[in-house]
C-alpha cells in the first residue's frame, strides 16, 4: 500500500505543480514497471496545442518510447483522474495490466470538463448524438482492409 | 459532392499507401479547412511505437500544429474508418465541425482490430469491464482540481 500511495501522490503532484505553472489543466499520471516509475505525463493541451495531449497519453507516449514498445505488458498507469474516454481508448490499444485512479469523471465535470458529456455521446448511435457524423465510400475504403487481410508481413496491434 | 469524394480519396489513399509501406494499421485521415486539406495523419502505432498513433490523431495533432490552436473549430475531418473511442475523444476535445467516415468498427474488428471491444468496454461501468481499474486517494487529488477552479489566469479548453 504504501508504495501504491507513492506512485499516487506523484501523480497527483505533477497535477497540482504543472498546472500551477500554466502548463494545462489539473491531471498527472505515470506508468509503473517492476515497481518503478518508468514514465509520467502531465496535461498540457494549451502550452503545446495538442487537444490529444492528456496526462495518461502522454505519460503512454513516454512509456512506450521508453520500453520501445507500442504495448504496456506488465506496466500499471497511476492517473489522478478517472481517464476520459480519449484516455482510457489510449488506454486499451496500450494494454497496461491495470489502472488506478483518484478523482472521478463527475468530478471533472464540476470543475468544467467534457468527460462525462464524451462518455455520453459515445454511448449513443451516431444517428443520436449531438456531434455530426456520416459515411460515405465505404466499397472505396474496403480495398485498404482487403489488403491488410493478405498482408504478409504485417505487424498487428 | 466532387470535393468530399476527393477529400474522402485522399485519407483512403493514405490508409493504403502507408500500409503498404509497413507504415501501421490500414488507416488514413485528413483536416479540411476553407476547402483545402490542411493536414494529413496515417497510423504509425506500430512504427513509431506510439500506441495513440492513429490517422485521427495524427491528422489532428498536424492540424492543431499548422494552425498554432488546441481547437479544430471550422474544420471538417475525413477518415478513412469509422473513429475508435479514442480518435472520437480526440475528436470531441478538438472540435471539428463534422466528422466523415468510410469504413465502421465492425469493418475494423472483421480484420482483428479491438474497436468494438473498446466502445463496449467503455459503455460498462467500471465494476463490469474486463480491464481493472481501482480508484483511491480522491480528497487527496482533489486539492488540484480546487486550485483550478480558484485559478485566475487558467487557460480552459
Amino acid at each position: 500500500m504504501a508504495l501504491h500511495k507513492k506512485f499516487m501522490s506523484h501523480a497527483i503532484r505533477l497535477s497540482i505543480t504543472k498546472m500551477v505553472e500554466g502548463k494545462g489543466g489539473p491531471f498527472g499520471a505515470v506508468v509503473v514497471k517492476n515497481g518503478k516509475i518508468i514514465a509520467e505525463g502531465f496535461n498540457k493541451v494549451t502550452s503545446t496545442n495538442d487537444p490529444s495531449a492528456h496526462a495518461e497519453v502522454v505519460a503512454i507516449r513516454n512509456a512506450c518510447k521508453k520500453l520501445k514498445s507500442f504495448q504496456l505488458t506488465g506496466c500499471e498507469i497511476y492517473t489522478s483522474c478517472e481517464p476520459c474516454p480519449m484516455c482510457l481508448g489510449a488506454i486499451y490499444w496500450a494494454r497496461p495490466d491495470r489502472v488506478y485512479f483518484a478523482n472521478t469523471r463527475e468530478d471533472a465535470a464540476n470543475i468544467g470538463f467534457d468527460d462525462q458529456f464524451i462518455y455520453e455521446e459515445i454511448n449513443r448511435s451516431i444517428q443520436k448524438r449531438k456531434f455530426k457524423m456520416k459515411q460515405f465510400m465505404r466499397k472505396e475504403a474496403m480495398r485498404a482492409f482487403d489488403l491488410w487481410k493478405k498482408k504478409g508481413d504485417k505487424v498487428g496491434y
